[in-house]
C-alpha cells in the first residue's frame, strides 16, 4: 500500500502522516445523485444484501472525492438475522417483533454470521478487489447497548424509553441480552476482517442517553468485549461514541485505538480528557455543511486546529453526512482538510526547529 | 415563610437547610390521575389560558406529595403569543407559520407580556393566595436558543436541522431572533416576578445540540441577558440545560443561582467542573421511577450522596417525569430523599465536631 493509501491507518494507529486523512460517515448516502439512483431501482436490504451493489455504492463517493478510507455500505442491524431478528426499513428501522421478555432473549440462537450473512463478506472481498490497495475498507457493526436500544424498543423514532425501563427493571435480562450481541458482534466483525476488511467501526449512536455510571455497567464492557475479541485480528479498531461529552474518558478506556466521537466537545478539550494513547476521529457538526463553502473551510480548518501536532487524527464528520447535503460542501471539506495541511507543512519547512 | 416552606428558597441560594428540599420537572401532569381527569374536561391550551384551571393543575401534585415547591402550570411555548405567533398542542408543539426568513423575524413586534398573556400573571396571583406561604412558587420561560429552535423548525418531533441550518447559513438571522426572545423573556419572567413568583427556572431543553462554541454564541449571552434583567428583582434565578455535559461548566457563567442538569454526569463531576458559587439541581434519570420502590430509593439515595455536604442542592429528575410513571414511585422518591438526610441529620447529631 502507497504512503497515501495507507494514511488512514497509519492515523488510526497515530504514526505520522504526510497529511490529515479524512472519511465522511454515510459518505455512501443520499446526498450523492448516483446513490438516489441506485435506490431507485432496489429497495434498502436488497441493496445491503447484495454483494454487486452493496460494493457499487461502497464505491461511489470515491469516485467523486479522493477520500482516504472506502466503509462498507450496510447497516447496524443487518447482521441481526444472524439472531433470528426480523426487521424492516420504512425507511427508518422497525424490528418485527421487539425483545421484552427474558423468554425470547433467553430463546435467541445466534447462527454463524459467515452462515446468516455471508453477503457481506462477499461484499468485502469483491471490494478488496475494486480498490486493489488504493484505498483501505472499514468494516463495522453496531455497539451492543446501541443495538439492544432497537432490539428492546422495536424503533428509533421515539426514543428508547421501553430499552431504558428494562434497565431498570430488569438489569440481568438486559444484561444477557447484551453478551448475546457481544459475542455475535465479535464473529460479525471477525467474518469482515477475515473477507478484508482493514479496520472496523463499532457504532454506539446511542449510548448517550445512557448516565456515565449507567454506561460502566450496560454499555462500555460489552464493547470492551469485542474490541478485545477482534484484537488478535491485528486491524485497527474505531469505537465511535455519539451524544457522550460524558462519556468520553470511559470510552477511551474500552481499549480501541481510535475513538471517534461526535460534534458537542472541542476535539481539544476531548484529547485533554482521554489522554494520549488513543487516536480521534471527528467532529465537524453535520449542518457546517449547509454553510457557503468559505464557512465550511473555516469550520473544517477550526477542527483541525484543535489538534494539529497531536498525533493519530482522522478528520470526519461528528455525525452521518445528512440526506440535502450539497456536493459542493463535500468538496469544499475536503479541499480545506488538505489545504490546512499543506499550509502546516509549509510552516514546518520554514521551521528548521521542528521535529 | 417557615423554615419548611423556606426550604427551597435557602438551597437555591446555598444557605443551610433542615434537609435537601425536592421538587419535579413537569410535577403536574399527566402521570396524575387528577390531571388526566382535568384534561378530559379542557384542551391544553384552555387550560393553560384559564387561571382557576391553571393553578388546579399547578396545585394537583402538592395535595399528593410532601413537595417543597410548586411550579406554575404552563408551556414555554405560551409566552410567544406576545410576538404574535399561532401555536397548537396535537399533543405536540407545533408553530403554525414557522420562522425561516429574516424578513419574518424582523417583523416581530412583540407587546408587553402583561398584555398578552395576562393570564399568567393571573394565575400565579391565585396561586400565592392559595399557597399561603406554605410552599414557594416557580416561575418558569424557555431558553431564546430552545425558543428559537420551535420557531425556526415548526415542531420538535424530527429535530432541529433547520434551526441549525440557518445558525450556520444566517448566524445574524438567528441572532436577531434570538435578541428579541431575550428582551421578550426578560419581561415574561418580570410579570411573573411581580405577580408574585418567588423563583423562576430557564429552561435550555436543547441547548445539548450546540457544539461548545455554537453554544457560546448562540445560547450563552441570550441567556445572561435574561438573568442579569431580572437579577434586580431579587429572586432565585435556575438555568436548566438539557443533555449538555459539555455545556455545564459554560452555563455556569450564566449567572444563574441555579445549574439544573440532566442525568447524564454524575452530580459530584458536575459540583467539581462548575465550582462552589452555584447551587446544583438534579439529576435522577426519570426511567428510574419505573423501577420497583427499593430500586428508587437507592437511586435516589445515591444522587443525593453525591452531593452530601455541598452547600445548595435541590433534588429533582434529571428531565420531566414520564407519563406512566406509578404514583409509587414518587412516594419512594420523596421518601428517600426525607430518609437520606434524617439519617445524615441522625450521623451528624452524633459527631459533635461537624459544624
Amino acid at each position: 500500500m502507497s504512503e497515501m493509501a495507507d494514511r488512514f491507518l497509519r492515523a488510526c494507529r497515530r504514526e505520522p502522516v504526510d497529511r490529515t486523512p479524512i472519511w465522511i460517515m454515510r459518505q455512501a448516502g443520499r446526498y450523492l445523485p448516483e446513490y438516489r439512483a441506485l435506490r431507485q431501482r432496489v429497495d434498502f436490504l436488497t441493496l445491503c444484501r447484495t454483494p454487486e451493489l452493496a460494493a457499487e455504492a461502497t464505491l461511489q463517493p470515491l469516485r467523486r472525492f479522493p477520500l482516504d478510507a472506502a466503509i462498507l455500505f450496510s447497516d447496524i442491524l443487518l447482521p441481526l438475522q444472524a439472531l433470528g431478528v426480523e426487521m424492516a426499513f420504512t425507511p427508518g428501522p422497525t424490528i418485527a417483533e421487539p425483545l421484552r421478555t427474558r423468554a425470547q432473549i433467553d430463546a435467541l440462537a445466534p447462527r454463524p454470521a459467515g452462515e446468516a450473512v455471508p453477503f457481506v463478506a462477499e461484499a468485502v472481498r469483491l471490494l478488496r478487489r475494486e480498490l486493489d490497495g488504493r484505498t483501505p475498507l472499514i468494516g463495522f457493526c453496531g455497539a451492543p447497548f446501541t443495538l439492544a436500544c432497537y432490539l428492546v424498543q422495536g424503533r428509533g423514532k421515539e426514543g428508547f424509553g421501553v430499552a431504558k425501563t428494562m434497565l431498570y427493571r430488569e438489569p440481568a435480562t438486559l444484561e444477557h441480552l447484551l453478551s448475546t450481541l457481544a459475542l455475535a458482534m465479535t464473529d460479525y466483525l471477525t467474518l469482515q476482517i477475515r473477507a478484508g476488511a482493514q479496520a472496523v467501526q463499532i457504532f454506539d449512536s446511542w449510548a448517550g442517553i445512557l448516565g456515565l455510571e449507567e454506561y460502566r455497567r450496560f454499555a462500555l464492557p460489552y464493547v470492551k468485549a469485542i474490541v478485545d475479541g477482534v484484537r488478535p485480528l491485528g486491524v485497527p479498531v474505531i469505537y465511535f461514541v455519539n451524544d457522550g461529552p460524558h462519556l468520553h474518558e470511559a470510552a477511551a478506556s474500552a481499549g480501541a485505538d481510535v475513538l471517534g466521537v461526535c460534534w458537542r466537545a472541542p476535539l481539544d478539550d476531548v484529547a485533554r480528557r482521554v489522554g494520549p494513547r488513543v487516536a480521534l476521529q471527528g467532529n465537524l457538526d453535520p449542518h457546517v455543511l449547509f454553510a457557503d463553502p468559505v464557512e465550511v473551510a473555516q469550520q473544517a480548518a477550526a477542527v483541525l486546529a484543535r489538534v494539529a501536532g497531536r498525533p493519530g487524527h482522522i478528520m470526519n464528520l461528528g455525525h452521518g453526512i445528512l440526506p440535502e447535503t450539497p456536493i459542493a460542501s463535500v468538496e469544499a471539506l475536503i479541499a480545506a482538510v488538505h489545504d490546512f495541511d499543506g499550509r502546516r507543512a509549509a510552516a514546518a519547512a520554514l521551521t528548521p526547529c521542528t521535529t
